[in-house]
């Protein structure tokens, strides 16, 4: 077994490699894993059994939920949804080489911002196996080398994916060295050591799993711990549309990062509108959690600790509360909001554009339901991750999150000494004609 | 002295009406600042003399450096200088609230990416005062909140201007509590830790001190600590052009990040480009660290040790070596250099090609002086540092490095239950026409 740093630095090294390969060898490669993936299905669900044998045993003793058993999971539905998601990134435009601005600095002295892949990437990610081609296929288009490392509960099924993955873009030409994928868990601690030749970390699993990378490594983590997101129904609403907007928020999906944990609403349409909504929860088998005005409102809500303000419920529990403004409401999602998705329901115009502007969120959403928080509802085609950092990608993010940009400057011998001092010659700083010539 | 951590939490809650304030307002409190600055000189002078004498002596005792002391410097000329500054930012075009893109999810359910400040920025900085005007514009006129801590060489200068133009821009509408200053060495670990308020570090000083930044918190960081740039003389170039720009590289400011430090000369041309080399160098005081060839062809060349490859001399030293080919050269160079500009001089334009695209620095120049590797130079008005990050901003980095984006999505109601399932609304995913109403 080589030694997991080797294979990374292995990886950053073949990543100067990555970052230039034709358009057509990254999508021949692209094409002939999703051939490979129709071709061993049997192999890769023969894997799948087997981590579903193992998955049985750890839900049984407890050790891992439902929902991440039923994600271990593979079929030949599955398989088919592997395929057709490498093809859509076949679709993609190469970022690559893509030329962001031009300027020249002086006759014959011209600046160009290029397009460049960031380099070489670490994905640690729970259960799910097919983060592996999704991921794979987005870094191979977008000319990164990356390593995975996923959970031991889907080791077998991730081991087939990668290796007939790997296997098939290395016979289009890819180096084989761009992919590593890490199998123990002491893996993930040499790892966070490694921002010399890491420089991105994604993590895609629990709160407490993100939270645990994010404070343990200096490399830069693109992703979310928490998604504690609101709605606030505003005075001037359809009462009818914010019901539903709410209902759909919380129970549409609600272990997932996007759905709401928190409503508040206007003191000034509260009694028009809660019993209604609440009377849904409870049609719904949705818990509430009441501040005092809830509560007086409706005797069967629980009434809200501190903590309920700040907490990712993941379930059919929401936490309600009265506001008298719509500044109180934007002040407290901006103290309480994990800064992922936030949404006013209003017909106020105005309030709504307050709302959008002061709002710090990454998704701030008018009468829509915060369920469409997500990449493939955005139009990105494959989601890297969901991202609540502010700087370099917010939001759901798609392969542009994985790429940044280098100056190349060609002159035909400048130097500075000429612009300085008493007889400088200025600079032009006019944007450039010229086409990038290479 | 109210307490630094409550000032920073009072910064950030401002960062929300920083991020609304108008164009109009944002521009008649820069032009407040201007003028304040040029009213107030007396008291600026009055301030920078005493840091002076007390620079004097630092200088005697040899706790700062000559450079240090001489950046402590602030006369009327220098005034002038940030005054101008604080104009350019007046013609920059205000970038909140930019459409970055419009997509049609659906009809009348719009999704907008809308360029937004950042939030909280936190400026870390040893000497120069005019960091103060400089940094201050850039984020009032990107909306952002920022906290200052000087070095303590430039105290009272630091204070005075701070005072000026934070008082300046309150008189004009602008929130007094988004500007903070830091003063006790001691709130550079305080503020370390607030990850929870702010958003980004920009530090700015010697290498040692970047890398305490970077090692000592959680908040992401822009800037650079090393700057080892290379330049590689190919078989293939003009002999006399290549020694100039190798020689500006080298001597026309060896202090600072974008100087050469280390030359790779290709052994093709060595024999015929070395000898005028190391005269030019010998001509200029400028001490060769060569390899086995360069000393070889030099015998007063000092052989250079494994250190000398990766060492920023920040003075007449030059470090030297013969490479044997374009690859090689490549190669060497990610592996010792900072990451922060290295250029070749070619005149075959596919070996220069190969360079520009494979060398993983954020400036790759062909044919020029690293020296131009800078903000001003590069045509960004007013610089905020350059970054060798592989995220967000690389290289000089202008207003653009303090903005990132939100998306706000305008809808009447819709749920995604109505996308998901058999009978799921498809999704439009149209490029919008509608202008963002916000």
């Amino acid at each position: 077994m080589p030694d997991v740093v080797s294979e990374i630095k292995g990886a950053k090294e073949a990543s100067i490699a990555m970052s230039v390969l034709s358009t057509e060898t990254k999508d021949s490669a692209l094409e002939a894993m999703a051939k490979a993936l129709d071709f061993n299905r049997k192999a890769i669900l023969e894997a799948n059994s087997k981590d579903m044998a193992a998955a049985q045993a750890m839900l049984d003793s407890g050790e891992i939920s439902k929902s991440m058993y039923k994600r271990v999971k593979i079929d030949d539905t599955k398989i088919d949804g592997m395929i057709a998601g490498i093809r859509d990134v076949i679709g993609l435009k190469d970022p690559v080489g893509e030329t962001m601005s031009a300027l020249d600095l002086d006759d014959g002295l011209t600046l160009y911002q290029i397009r460049c892949p960031i380099g070489m990437l670490g994905v640690i990610f729970e259960s799910r196996p097919d983060v592996v081609p999704q991921i794979m296929s987005l870094c191979l288009k977008s000319g990164n080398s990356v390593a995975f490392k996923g959970g031991r509960e889907a080791l077998e099924s991730i081991r087939s994916l990668f290796n007939i993955l790997r296997d098939a873009a290395a016979g289009a030409g890819v180096p084989k060295e761009a992919f590593v994928l890490m199998e123990s868990r002491s893996d993930i601690d040499s790892i966070l050591g490694l921002h010399d030749y890491i420089d991105l970390l994604i993590p895609r699993g629990s709160n407490a799993f993100v939270q645990y990378i994010q404070t343990h490594t200096k490399i830069p983590v693109l992703g979310h711990a928490a998604g504690i997101c609101h709605v606030y129904v505003d005075s001037d609403c359809d009462i009818e549309m914010a019901s539903q907007v709410v209902l759909d928020s919380k129970i549409q999906y609600p272990a997932v990062c996007n759905a709401t944990e928190t409503l508040l609403v206007d003191s000034a349409v509260a009694d028009r509108f809660l019993p209604k909504m609440l009377k849904m929860f409870a049609d719904n088998g949705v818990e509430v959690r009441g501040d005092e005005r809830v509560c007086k409102t409706c005797p069967s809500a629980i009434p809200a600790s501190e903590e309920d303000w700040n907490t990712e419920y993941g379930d059919l529990i929401i936490s309600v509360k009265v506001v008298d403004s719509l500044q109180e409401a934007i002040a407290f999602i901006n103290s309480h909001s994990s800064h992922h998705t936030d949404a006013i329901m209003t017909s106020d115009m105005k309030k709504a554009a307050a709302f959008a502007k002061m709002v710090d969120s990454a998704d701030v959403f008018v009468n829509a339901s915060t369920r469409f928080a997500d990449g493939y509802r955005f139009g990105k085609g494959a989601e890297v991750g969901i991202s609540t950092n502010k700087i370099h990608s917010r939001g759901p993010v798609g392969m542009e999150g994985l790429m940044i940009y280098k100056y190349v400057l060609i002159g035909n011998g400048q130097v500075v000494k000429e612009y300085v001092g008493k007889d400088a010659k200025p600079f032009k700083h006019t944007p450039s004609e010229k086409e990038y010539p290479f």
